[in-house]
């Protein structure tokens, strides 16, 4: 990001850098002149997310204990995408692994966001997609994960208590909302995947 | 956290410490005894977020560059809140410095939203309010931002496009849409501001 949009970066300094994060101290000028220093920037795993809907119009969630928000939450099944795979694919599999339920229905994409685009380079992308239980779920072990089906009207309840409170899971609810994607009838339709594309 | 839900904190090291970060290196077992050795746990300050709404029904966003999108970003004015200062005050206080807009009818709360609960513990608490420019804005020098009006389907059309990305800024611009609260006329009824409050 040298030069860009006026911002310079003057220097870096590495203080993690593994597997699962990478933080860097940069010293940035900003268009103005003024220097930060230490400026963040985290380096994170993309990741992908889906919103599993099932034929009852339910949608399926997995309820866990966060160490951050250190409760109990609720969120999408997501992971991170593994290097060279596409996105719809992660989300499939990590429905697969985190639920036990299949896609029964074509994937229609969300787009991506950014939970810190500041200083994080992390990118959630999601799915929308009419699901089915096929079988046990077969987490990672370190994932101590409860299956659980949800309508609207409790997902909404569980935002508004903050038990459903990961940002980018309630912005690619909402979305599906407004675009009318919660509904079965219209996620079964594969010719509407390509038109929700963004 | 230790012992929450049968998770056990067993050590920890600290790795940054600062006013902007805090990044410590966790050893956590999970209820099924997998050990998580380094679980990263990432202390940040809790944030507030405005949703800023004209008399004609634009919202008032900030563009500036963001180097963890290494790109320019549409957002809503947001900044951390002071120790011991309520977030309403806190949302006040940056749409006043980042834009030069100030409140015209009460803080409507939309609620709080984790951008990364897994292992993040900040947290931004937003609100909905009817504003009007009242002179220049006094952004900080660092944050060379830009303040623009621009109306629903211009922020639906930039999230689509991904210049709109905070995950977090989306959530709350669904919140408020589906709540009915980027009318106009419906956020200058101070009577409705209890009611949204969650």
């Amino acid at each position: 990001m040298s030069g860009n949009h006026g911002w310079r970066r003057l220097g870096a300094r590495t203080l993690i850098d593994d597997r699962w994060l990478k933080v860097d101290a940069l010293r940035l000028a900003t268009p103005t002149g003024t220097i930060l220093d230490p400026y963040y920037l985290l380096t994170e795993n993309a990741w992908a997310c889906v919103v599993p809907v099932t034929s009852e119009g339910k949608l399926v969630v997995v309820e866990q204990y966060r160490p951050g928000a250190d409760a109990l939450t609720l969120e999408f099944p997501a992971g991170d995408i593994d290097p060279g795979e596409d996105p719809a694919t992660s989300a499939a599999r990590e429905l697969s692994e985190e639920t036990g339920y299949r896609p029964i229905g074509p994937l229609h994409p969300l787009g991506s966001l950014m939970p810190e685009p500041s200083r994080n380079t992390g990118r959630g992308t999601a799915f929308v997609v009419l699901v089915a239980p096929a079988g046990p779920a077969h987490a990672d072990p370190a994932e101590a994960i409860r299956v659980c089906e949800r309508n609207s009207e409790q997902i909404e309840a569980a935002i508004d208590t903050g038990l459903f409170c990961h940002a980018a899971h309630v912005a690619f609810y909402y979305q599906a909302l407004t675009r009318n994607l919660l509904c079965p009838e219209q996620l079964s339709d594969a010719s509407d995947a390509g038109k929700t594309q963004t």
